[in-house]
């Protein structure tokens, strides 16, 4: 929330009224294709031409899941879409549009607010286009909240559940494994000083392959075409990969009722940070034969429920799996 | 957050995996007559037989928006739905749905996420019938915060917007105007301590009138149900009254580029609190015709754009108008 304006002519919120604050950011957010009422009524109105809205909701707050000496405003925004857009993108879904719930201190800069509505447009142009912030809400809160809720169009198809995988079936992924944990990592292991206290980013003191890291945990890019992608291909069971794929997977297959097998060479250079490291946002999909679409790859097999949900090389995994905010969350400042 | 149950049975929401709650939540919350998939994958579907979705979002957070000393987790829960179902009705649609972002400190006792929830399902069940939860999201926050995002259906219908209003239509009510303001008004003079801290409130201490006051600020009953009959009837514009008459009547006025002329002598027996009181959710409408429907009330009428957007008994009004939330919140802690 550091100022990138003089103060002079970049206000606090809380110098502003709401409605000045409401115009300056629906003047950077876009309009949404599916919008036939945005931001302005008391509620939005989508295009829902398949008779049915996919809905779903994703909440950022300030030190649990962002840190602003890490993230910037932009930042922020274009998370926050990413990771509601993947969401919709696991259902076999297109995204339509985003309703942000934005509570902040009134001492934040209305240039900050705006950086998170120019990364909430850039995010939806990127990973969805068609898509924008079609509604809203600002509240006043000591802690600074993104509240998203993406909206999505199944375009006529049913929706792909994480119930529908049947023994037989390959699983694949498309989109990155482990590469925002190890984002993630960097940020903890080198850029906190010695009371714990996050730093801002010394790009002098990265390391081969640390700057695509820190992009995949600050600005995620899953891969939300090939959620619809996958509907039409066939995908029996789909679901984005948030919490680490040694988590998602045994949701998917208790949710499904079977046994998911991993082969551990599938999952690249370093299989225990794909397995254990969070927030990728990949799409984690089942299909009943061998020809996947473009952009996803075969990293094992569905058989019958046996004793475990998930064996990896073939040895049931009860080990770390992600991400659990009432379990894993340390408290750490900043 | 006090523990209504003993600490062993009633564990803090950080002793508890987040599959935990959710389960506990859900067992609570119901189910939406529309929702083709609730809660438990990626995302909800719900359906939008209009083939179009209304969607809206507001939050509620502690300190400026409830005092846990005033509130029980069942009020939040039913006000976070009520105000939400409320944005739904005053497009003239029918809410099918809720996704509900719960951010919460882990030393959270379960049992008042617990009502919550039951909050949650009964406001529905009053209000809006086959409404309920569909979805949302679980995270640890130090601020308690409740960001909610309702959907509905216009039944075929064009929605009713805020710009619709014509000269010669007459002005209309339904629901409470300045009982909820009272209602603040009650706490705020009577239940704080002498440095301005929140105390419980003394039902001893409540005058003829105080019950009523409370029950609309704390657990607001807004006439969801003709929102769609208003719509039914021919309503030109709809809004729902949540910052104060003087403030969203100006609203209604400039969206439809139009003034409004009120009478006090409609407003009941106290006029300014019905003009100056925020939080009641009223359904303020316009009709081309002097026949309303049922539970509307007239208290003016629409005539062309003058120099004010709002005249109270032919004077122009330019006073206090509701509630701003990065001007008018002072801080009060509990």
């Amino acid at each position: 929330m550091r100022a990138a304006r003089g103060a002079a002519e970049d206000p606090t919120v809380g110098q502003l009224s709401e409605g000045e604050i409401l115009r300056r950011i629906a003047a950077r957010t876009g309009r949404a294709a599916a919008a036939h009422v945005g931001p302005g009524d008391d509620a939005a109105v989508v295009a829902a031409p398949s008779g049915s809205v996919v809905a779903t909701t994703d909440t950022l707050v300030h030190g649990p899941d962002f840190r602003l000496a890490w993230s910037s405003g932009y930042d922020l925004g274009w998370k926050a879409a990413a990771v509601n857009l993947a969401d919709i993108a696991a259902m076999g879904a297109r995204p339509t549009g985003l309703l942000v719930a934005l509570a902040m201190p009134d001492d934040t800069r209305i240039s900050f607010v705006e950086s998170i509505a120019d990364g909430l447009r850039e995010a939806c142009a990127a990973l969805a286009p068609g898509c924008a912030v079609v509604g809203g809400d600002l509240t006043v809160s000591p802690t600074l909240t993104l509240a998203v809720t993406a909206l999505g169009d199944t375009e006529g198809r049913p929706p792909v559940l994480r119930s529908g995988a049947t023994p037989g079936d390959v699983l694949a992924v498309a989109g990155e494994l482990g590469l925002a944990g190890r984002g993630l990592a960097v940020l903890f292991d080198r850029f906190r000083d010695p009371a714990g206290t996050p730093v801002p980013v010394d790009a002098t003191r990265l390391q081969a392959g640390d700057p695509e890291a820190l992009a995949a945990q600050l600005r995620p890019a899953p891969p939300i075409g090939l959620g619809p992608v996958a509907a039409v291909a066939g995908a029996t069971a789909m679901m984005d990969v948030s919490d680490g794929l040694g988590l998602d997977a045994r949701r998917l297959a208790d949710s499904s009722d079977v046994t998911l097998e991993l082969d551990a060479s599938a999952l690249g250079d370093d299989p225990r940070a794909a397995i254990e490291g969070g927030e990728d946002h990949a799409l984690l999909a089942t299909f009943a034969g061998e020809a996947l679409p473009p952009g996803f790859r075969v990293i094992g097999r569905v058989v019958e429920r046996g004793d475990a949900p998930l064996r990896i090389d073939g040895k049931p995994y009860g080990g770390p799996g992600g991400w659990d905010p009432y379990r894993d969350w340390d408290s750490v400042a900043g």
